[in-house]
């Protein structure tokens, strides 16, 4: 066992969130920060019972947790968390089609993101780290559309139909396991007010992105208080009541937070986590809509903040 | 739960030997005593790591516990046992290929047949009754012959030389589970100058093969001292030494019995078994070469000797 680590299982990450929330891009940024041969990825849509022509043949929607193999979806996250192996299915999102299992072992870290990876309680009960990613909706049609159309292989206009077929979907069964999520993280564009007018390249682009956290009280937050008081630019820590009323702290990172101010967070937080300080690089890189890489502070300490928590789970902190 | 059973998870039966042992047949058979609707049958090959394709570029045999995924096949009895569903892989016979995986649930009887499944102890401390399959070499290669040239899209001559490839993989990775074995069941030509000669279509049809039992004293056989004392014509009990020198009882059942014997044989053990009585029917059919609808005393009285150890098990009769 390394050195900085005392729990004998995966520390596993869940990440939940619909269809182009940003569940693979955030998972590969903090997959590169832990270092990609530590950490093991599966993604639960592999799990989907039924191909693409199957599905449109019957009407199950593959949100529909009926058009999926639940029971070993649980079952594989629990065999995952006992250190064992797995033959996991593959939903190839190229054709649509079932193909021949892979066989997964698990890592030091697992990410377990998808569309359904908190519907049942012992599914849940695996997760060290439940996020929920919802990011405004204008933006995950955007994001949606850039990766079906660039990756999967559909038109424009299907991804369009689509959207608009499945959102009833979301609503029923995706947005329900938002509530079980330690943090909910939303990248939204910041009110246009308090921006100015942005150069026309930049539209769009992560980097104008403010990061809103909805902290619940299941896991215990890093004290941010030394960064939030005093001056509110950039980085701001509110006492909320959440969607459902209940109590919770509300991180807002801007998009145009100041480096300086960036900076005091990123060292504030790995200052809490002395063993992980081998790992600082990277942070906050993202690739924008023309491949070029781009940096992000709300993405950067977004990123970290998930990682915190991780490595604090590795360290035996979170265990019962 | 049914009210002739007491045991509250699946019984399983394992069915191990080389290929064209007759394996599946045996299964089939003994599924149709049980009912159908109430076993479930899986097959170990379908663990095969690596396609035709890849094989044949490789040269790792179907037949090496490397060529498979041994601890999922493990794991996957042991979910079974525990009366949980399993996603099956699939090794498609027919042309070769891994394709997408099953949904598999214990059913209330398992019969698990295949290659290796007795190649772990973890694996073997699943089974209520172990059962190997070692027909004459010359009968095994006849059956293997049949089957792979009509199912599996195979020359005649690519079976044979498969059949001279294998033998040395046979003897290494397949034969060395006999000894795990509670019964080894050899079908096999009787010595000619005892049975004269049979009429040429009868020729290389089961209904002349004799069948030979290797008791081991892992079970608790039945009592067959009825039978067998007094006359010796047709069904013959002895203590022998086993080919390791272990002492066992071997149970020779021959192809022309007459029917009054193996009638009584017949009686005596659903008689051991009154819980199962209303399943007495269809015993030894066997489909020949033609695909006609056969008998075979020694086939119906083995299938019922396995069949009395499954309903015992069921019974709790065999639990710890």
């Amino acid at each position: 066992m390394p050195k900085n680590r005392k729990l004998n299982r995966p520390v596993i990450l869940g990440i939940v969130g619909d269809s182009g929330a940003g569940k693979t891009t955030l998972a590969q940024g903090i997959a590169s920060i832990l270092g990609p041969s530590r950490v093991t990825m599966i993604c639960t849509d592999d799990y989907h019972r039924y191909s693409r022509e199957e599905r449109a043949l019957s009407g199950v929607s593959a949100l529909d947790p009926k058009g999926n193999y639940m029971d070993i979806m649980e079952q594989h996250i629990q065999l995952l968390r006992a250190g064992r192996p797995i033959l996991k299915p593959v939903y190839n999102h190229t054709n649509g089609t079932l193909d021949a299992p892979e066989y997964v072992e698990p890592g030091e870290y697992m990410i377990v993101e998808g569309l359904l990876g908190y519907s049942t309680r012992a599914m849940r009960d695996c997760y060290d780290v439940k996020l929920y990613l919802e990011p405004q909706e204008e933006l995950r049609a955007a994001w949606k559309m850039q990766r079906d159309v660039s990756k999967r292989g559909y038109t424009a206009d299907e991804v369009r139909r689509q959207i608009e077929k499945r959102l009833r979907d979301g609503i029923t069964f995706i947005r329900p396991q938002r509530t079980f999520a330690d943090l909910v993280l939303s990248f939204r564009h910041p009110v246009a007010s308090s921006l100015g007018e942005p150069e026309e390249d930049d539209k769009d682009t992560a980097s104008y992105l403010n990061a809103r956290h909805t902290l619940r009280p299941t896991l215990p937050h890093p004290d941010l208080t030394p960064i939030v008081e005093g001056s509110k630019n950039g980085i701001r820590l509110e006492l909320a009541r959440d969607i459902d009323g209940k109590p919770v702290d509300v991180l807002e990172i801007e998009g145009d937070v100041d480096d300086k101010r960036a900076k005091a967070m990123e060292d504030l937080l790995w200052n809490l986590i002395p063993e992980a300080n081998h790992l600082r690089s990277n942070l906050g890189q993202y690739m924008d809509a023309s491949q070029e890489t781009r940096m992000s502070h709300p993405l950067a300490l977004s990123q970290l903040l998930i990682t915190y928590h991780l490595v604090k789970a590795a360290m035996g902190h979170y265990a019962i």
